[in-house]
């Protein structure tokens, strides 16, 4: 099986590389071939089989034919404008997220082999707020242009799945948290920016308050997401391809509660607060907690508990965290 | 006040172009010229105001520049693709649908003066199917290209509205009816055909049974609720740009029987039933009824019965229909 990750320079790119480079197999058949794309040509990784990395913008059909090949199998769709950056940038952020996915649409369409297409949605194509808890039939309104391009993208992909022309999987992600690297122009760059900065021994301000809550998910579900995504079967799903996630509903306090029980009182107190309005307008759209009873009647799997969480962090990144920082 | 419609040369653009003809004003306003726009250059109409009648492809971002000019104060944005002809041809759904919406949205923001934009979205957007009745935060699971590509034009120009580019008023429109003119390639053109054929004296086959319900409304209804969108205060809908207006639930029968109070019983004798699968897989998915509350305290108004339905089509089209079909 041929595979291709477009976005696979980003964080869960590259975690979902790594691990298919580990497997050797998605679903019980061998891969043949993984292709790697990004708008910078990702970096090679140990794998036990063909690696191509590419460059190029996800909304040039020629790169796209080039990065999914007759005889790909999935396509891992995860190239997007991050929302803060879409809302600071529209043009940009319309040209990857909605031309990059008709884009992804037409490839996919002209390979006639109907490839499982997983589509990173996110819970910010949804409104509600803070108070909200989101039933599997939840309307999207979104409340900024990055959720509003996701939603989108859900719906030219559901309608090319119902079309015969590809076979997506829409999965609305939560905030994935502890990202290793460092803050990014996502509004929602403080969830793991207020864990993974202490832990470097930095101090950090968090633009919201303490009782803030957010619809989280760890690196490592996520990826189990995606794999299952790829390989599940399809007919259950109807017209309907979007996924809500059984991700976890925790406020700030709670993380920074996860933060101490696992690294100390001193890393705790790393965390000042200093109320952001143009983050706090962003995330307060968002909803604060799923129902998420069909993806787990689908069987996506659960979230490990928060301090489980930090933990996976400190095994899988904080290393090559601070090396990349030089920290 | 300067107006564009953009498939000013169909039938409901055509409507409305003679209303607005008729009143010279809009919201108290008076018009200082409207702009019809379609893909042949509408026939022109008796007007108090200057009129331009311009043909041209509404993904074409000149030929839009052209169609909505600088001072352009409200958008009628009912140009599309209908549903069986989406269906049948993708890539033109896609393009007239999605590509053109996309221009209109940025033909409008070029403008910098916020213009209303009343956009035509569809009871096809909804899935549930017969049994429906739908809330007015019911989610779009559309089942038909045509569904799919209103949804997305209604996320572009709500996000476009959250941004300040234009200021959108998305109206869900129930099927039409009684539609002049011949049967066309909407899978709903029956809805109409069970009505109009008997009146002009000729036969007709109703492709789906007499207890199929339809979720309809009448040409007079809409073009008040065009001339409601264009002037009312977009303040209280928030983010939420979408209208389910007040039509009417009605099944075939209960058409028909209308048909024979107005007609007769030779009128409802010219319909036979002739099942086509074709047809009724696509508006089998669309919900027969919806609740429409809010439209309702927004003030969009009613429906009138469906005899006087019957009659306002006799009153309205009957003697053009015939003499358009030379009967």
């Amino acid at each position: 099986m041929q595979i291709t990750i477009l976005g696979g320079g980003g964080f869960l790119g590259r975690k979902l590389a790594a691990r298919l480079a580990k497997d050797g197999t998605l679903g019980g058949r061998p891969i043949t071939g993984l292709t790697l794309f990004d708008l910078a040509a990702p970096k090679p990784l140990p794998a036990p089989f063909p690696l191509r990395c590419l460059g190029g913008d996800v909304a040039d059909p020629a790169a796209l034919a080039a990065a999914i090949p007759p005889g790909t199998g999935v396509v891992f769709h995860l190239a997007a404008v991050v929302s803060a950056a879409a809302e600071a940038d529209y043009d940009l952020g319309m040209k990857v997220n909605i031309h990059g996915t008709l884009a992804v649409l037409q490839a996919c369409r002209a390979l006639g082999t109907k490839p499982r297409v997983v589509f990173t949605s996110s819970v910010a194509s949804f409104g509600g707020g803070q108070e909200a808890v989101v039933p599997d039939d939840g309307r999207q309104v979104p409340t900024n242009s990055y959720g509003a391009q996701k939603a989108i993208g859900e719906l030219l992909l559901q309608d090319a799945s119902r079309k015969g022309f590809l076979d997506a999987v829409n999965i609305r992600l939560p905030t994935v948290m502890v990202r290793p690297g460092r803050p990014n122009k996502a509004a929602s760059s403080f969830v793991s920016a207020i864990i993974r900065e202490p832990l470097l021994g930095l101090s950090t301000d968090c633009p919201v308050p303490p009782e803030f809550a957010v619809w989280i998910c760890s690196p490592r579900s996520t990826v189990e997401w995606f794999l299952h995504a790829a390989t599940m079967d399809t007919a259950p799903l109807g017209l309907d391809r979007g996924i809500n996630p059984p991700g976890r509903s925790a406020t700030v306090a709670k993380l920074l509660e996860a933060l101490e029980a696992v690294a100390g009182r001193t890393a705790r107190d790393k965390v000042g607060f200093a109320f952001d309005k143009e983050v706090f307008d962003i995330v307060v759209g968002w909803p604060g907690s799923f129902e998420a009873k069909r993806a787990r009647r689908l069987g996506f799997p659960e979230q490990e508990p928060l301090a489980d969480l930090v933990r996976a962090f400190i095994e899988d990144d904080l290393e090559a965290t601070k090396a990349d920082r030089g920290l």
